[in-house]
């Protein structure tokens, strides 16, 4: 393709906080930034050149948004098919409507990449209570209940630990009786950890190092890499899947497959058709960042090194109240913060992160 | 002072460039920017929350801008007395109006580090045409004949190559015949260098690795860390004077003072009190950035890190039709692009640079 020059405005559907940091990586390299969400404002609003604020669901401000920019990307997935289709009828959308419409969908997703070759837990499909019934028995106690479709951080899933019918009714009622869910058996695993590639218009792949990640409460607490060497010898396997689901969806941009480091090998747990909270120690730990890259691919500009500043390098999400600590985060020399510009540090958002860069 | 936290909002007088890299630097660290530029636009606007257009003697709009701000800087030190004055008590003003009359006024400026035991070149006062004659006798030919203010760039300057009476005529009639002018005297010297400091509200100074400057055209072309060995040997006088500069003024901020590495020492040649075009590689190069640090000192903020991120680094500017080359310089793994998003490559005119650090 010819490449989007530097001048040129990039469209970013969602405003938090990937979307900031996009615009940021975006404004480096000389491109304005433009969010379009349901929102009046938000993390990405104090970086970017224009902010329109509509539902996905307004057809006439979806086209003058599109008009106005000369690429379309998201900072997050769960995007309305509707809204992404006519995006993709009026402009240049990358990642491509396959690649959000797969991630979109738990289930969908899980097919795919079982399809591809990767492993994925035992899973079954939920579509009403007594599906819930059969799934439990195919899959077994403990499991994990949760709807296909715009899920995250922990949000719309329910733990089943056994298979009593008032454990399965609590479970179905906590998910709120979607019509749409999955039961995904638990899978014992050490370590958790992503793979985290960008792929340009011409085919190529670059892959970050591998971070570890850390959840607690269901959000992700922190990444590090190098990763153990229990998660490195699961790398390349990996690796190998995400490239193939990549390939398979001609996908542009950057893009993340979370995993488990299971007894066997990598167990896929999920995928994010985006710059991912587990790449965020990229910005100073790595020659090139996730956003940057993925300014760069979804422009058709040369992919930018992923290779490691440090020898190692550690990011810690700041959530609710922990971003309270910025005096002594600042304090420290090691540790480059970068806090979101959320008014209120509510329980479990991600107010900030902090990355150390250790020699 | 109590620390001015994340989530307020930092004043910038001036919408270009520098303004662009301290919006962006405030915004990793959480802070809003409002720009206050006479021009509709710039640079700036793009990755800041908010833009007054106004004029400088625009008594109402100063005033507006300093309610809407927590803390006001500036991107150039060009702003007129009466402004600077007016902004200093209405709200907080970082670096104060001392360091800003002392920068806007090269006869002053010299004056004050010669106080302080600064060397400088021989020079004199020139209020008419008349002094002009009186000056050259004094300082002798080859000199060069300044606005004593709002130069920059070599803009405001007259070369005056000997000592005939039409010389000094058109020297005079090139600077537009202004009341107040100042005739440097050449001198020899291989380098030019800068000192890049930091110093914070209680009194802590940090240096940056000192650059060598290379300029063509009166521009700034390049600056390298380290600098040549001669160089070098001149830093710790010059690092000496600027922080007497600094120290006698209580400055808060970032501030630079070129030099040109003369025989016998260190000459200084203008200070600016602000973040630097010589200092651009500190955003990949150096653990803290001088935008970084630049609004940690004037937030009341711990400073950063000045340490170096590699061996060597280098930035070159992209001036006028050079910024056409992007695809080439993102083609090179070992450059970092920074397009500021102007919109015509003018000559003369700095529409990015581009870093690269060498291992």
């Amino acid at each position: 393709m010819t490449p989007i020059p530097p001048g040129s405005t990039i469209g970013i559907v969602g405003g938090g906080q990937l979307g900031r940091m996009i615009a940021i990586a975006a404004a480096q390299l000389g491109y304005r930034s433009h969010i379009y969400a349901p929102e009046a404002s938000g993390p990405a609003a104090d970086v970017s050149a224009r902010w329109t604020q509509a539902d996905y669901e307004d057809g006439a401000a979806l086209e003058r948004f599109a008009q106005d920019v000369d690429v379309i990307t998201y900072e997050f997935e769960n995007v309305p098919a509707g809204a992404v289709s006519l995006l993709a009828g009026l402009g240049h959308v990358q990642p491509n409507a396959a690649a959000l419409r797969v991630a979109q969908d738990r289930l969908l997703e899980k097919g795919f990449v079982a399809g591809l070759g990767g492993r994925t837990a035992p899973y079954a499909p939920v579509d009403d209570r007594a599906a819930l019934t059969t799934a439990i028995a195919a899959v077994g106690a403990p499991a994990i209940l949760k709807t296909t479709r715009f899920g995250y951080d922990g949000k719309g899933q329910a733990r089943i630990g056994d298979v009593a019918p008032a454990t399965l009714d609590r479970a179905w009622t906590e998910i709120g009786g979607q019509p749409a869910a999955v039961l995904e058996g638990f899978v014992r695993f050490e370590h958790e950890f992503s793979v985290i590639l960008v792929r340009g218009h011409d085919g190529e792949v670059r892959f970050w190092d591998t971070p570890h990640n850390v959840h607690e409460s269901g959000i992700l607490a922190t990444s590090t890499v190098p990763a153990p060497a229990p998660v490195r010898a699961q790398e390349a396997e990996a690796r190998g899947t995400a490239r193939k689901v990549a390939d398979a969806l001609d996908y542009v941009g950057v893009l993340t497959l979370e995993f488990f480091a299971g007894a066997d090998g990598p167990i896929f747990n999920e995928m994010a058709p985006r710059v991912h909270n587990s790449g965020h120690w990229t910005i100073e730990g790595a020659v090139t960042s996730q956003f940057e890259n993925h300014v760069r691919a979804i422009c058709g500009l040369p992919l930018g090194s992923t290779a490691l500043d440090a020898p190692a390098v550690s990011m810690r999400n700041l959530i609710g109240a922990q971003a309270h600590d910025w005096p002594e985060i600042l304090a420290d020399e090691a540790a480059h913060l970068h806090l979101y510009g959320k008014h209120e540090a509510r329980a479990g958002r991600k107010m900030g992160h902090v990355t150390r860069l250790h020699f």
